[in-house]
């Protein structure tokens, strides 16, 4: 299927993406946020966040290490963004996990309008409604709830970003399947944050809200891809530093060359 | 000695291991727990660490970085853990450094069973009762403190691991000693963090409290040796990059083969 | 230019460096103080700033991450830290981009008395009085607001050091210009935050306050020039390694002879 790929758009924009993101793979996402092309800035204090992000291209919400105090301000800079029209992606780490995490979405998912929302289908899955989103990783159970992420992206007016073994982006009525990618991305902390990042940053260079997930699932699949073919031997130490090292080499020929989508 | 390694029933149960750490080593201890073959969770809200504890197979807490909130939540999650028979894992980090630390580990200790409890010598001679704890790292002082060490282990019923140049582990009865290790362990920050993070991926995986110590220190300490050949000429950047690749390499042959321990 | 280089005294005395600091880059700042041969700690609760500081050979204050009540224990730990002579290093981080962080800066300059302040040439003139700091980065707009900049180091009775294409560092008297680096340097995140490190690791081993601030900048530029040799034609993981590589392996022979300075 052919794709415009528009990944040097995010070099010459150089964008500025606003993260509010966990304490575990912060470090990981302004790394990456770099290797795009952009500027990352993280900056969480209540009294800044809305002041930062109107000076943004784009908004980063990721809820891996969360607090009550964290949603009020993710909350508070969403708002701001939205009222810029600046694009905001949401990563709802572990929202499966605990009511907690659950409830703290569902007043993200209240108060703030998302462009992109990317989780693994656990968590997608939650957010279809289903509490026990765990088990839902399969690949077979995954292909019974499509219905339901549909359904969500369009009553949310978003696009939803599924990771699995085939990453899956619709908005409610396109659907675009990614078959880019390897197991080692698991084995890795933070590649789904990063992939998120990505998103943001295609996002934050005028990127549309599915081409952005699109792109940036391909890009983070082969991104991966070459780091397992460089690592050879060697294990996860390595694999981690060549991942940054392709995506601070992407280009749009690569993307087109070697990404493989299905779109309907 | 002959000593039965289990390392590849971490891969087989991937069990989840709930960290509640320092903001300096959380990436590195999220991939030493990935690249262990187990899955790391860090969740310290005071809202759900009894509900994400409950759900993993251990717990890992870490006084890194702390705050009076901090110990709260660790001592809150530790409380369910103990409950419901989810091992516990504590690092006592710079517990000699402050009164604030002493009294916080003083608080865990009073509140929470601890399976394993890992410092260096310093740390753990500091829990001895002695304040000054600074300068014992020294080996031959170390040698005058482990019938304190042994005590307090028998007291708290725990198992006690003592890093350094030769690492120690007891519970007061039985005595290892492991050989393994580079000096180069101690110039890359987290290595102390990431060993408790084996312990606590072997407690996960079903190992019992003295075998998870004596094994995360041969794992870690081959690991340390492999990636400080493979370094060459190269300086720090490499050999943590070698570190991180050698624990995701690791098996019971290797341990089996090169585990230097001495136990009685 | 003639200039003398002590880095071997890092090494030697192996000074403990205090580090109140930002959640991106913590981790980074605490290696390449190893990499230094000093001594990191990242110590921030309210309870044991000062008992720390008094303890270290200097303190890094980096307000990359901040609140309100971050600021706050920064003032503590400053303070202390004044009262005993242990030199502080403040890194501005993003000072002009909310109001947050200009009035946060406000309020460390007033209570703490700074051995050096690293900052980029948008966030020093901004600290010297003009908010709009953008775009100042551009060189030849840099060359005009040197006269404030010194007039600032003279008031402050610090050191100010401006990274930048070339590197400035000036005490209000005399001036050192270092054109060593890379801008490869400013694809990888926290470089600015670790020659802050640098800075204090120099402090902490008995430098003089502008020696520190040279000696860091040729060190840290040295370590990027080297990496982006020997990363070839890789990406930028690979240099990010490298870089680290390089600073565990600086010496004073390296800084003399490949250091390029202009002092005046």
């Amino acid at each position: 299927m052919s794709f415009e790929y528009n990944w040097e758009k995010i070099r010459e924009i150089q964008p500025l993406i606003h993260h509010i993101t966990n304490s575990v793979t912060i470090n990981d996402c302004a790394n990456m946020t770099l290797a795009c092309g952009a500027s990352p800035v993280m900056a969480d204090a209540e009294e800044e966040v809305e002041e930062m992000v109107v000076q943004s291209q784009s908004l980063v919400l990721n809820m891996g290490t969360l607090s009550k105090s964290y949603i009020d301000r993710m909350i508070k800079a969403g708002k701001a963004a939205n009222q810029q029209q600046v694009p905001v992606v949401l990563d709802p780490v572990g929202v499966g996990a605990t009511s907690f995490r659950f409830q703290s979405v569902e007043r993200l998912l209240a108060e703030v309008k998302f462009a992109v929302i990317r989780g693994n289908a656990s968590e997608i899955s939650t957010l279809c409604g289903s509490r026990a989103g765990k088990g839902v990783d399969a690949d077979t159970e995954f292909e019974t709830i499509l219905p339901d992420i549909q359904k969500l992206a369009k009553r949310l007016n978003t696009v939803i970003a599924v990771s699995g073994s085939v990453d899956y982006v619709t908005d409610g009525e396109r659907e675009v399947r990614i078959y880019n990618g390897t197991p080692l991305l698991s084995q890795v902390t933070g590649t789904g944050c990063m992939s998120t990042s990505v998103i943001g940053c295609c996002l934050g260079a005028g990127l549309e809200a599915l081409s952005s997930a699109v792109t940036a699932y391909v890009a983070v699949g082969l991104a991966g891809e070459w780091a397992e073919r460089m690592k050879g031997n060697a294990g996860l130490g390595t694999f981690r530093m060549y991942l940054m090292d392709s995506v601070s080499q992407m280009n749009n020929q690569w993307l087109a060359k070697e990404g493989k989508i299905d779109a309907r």
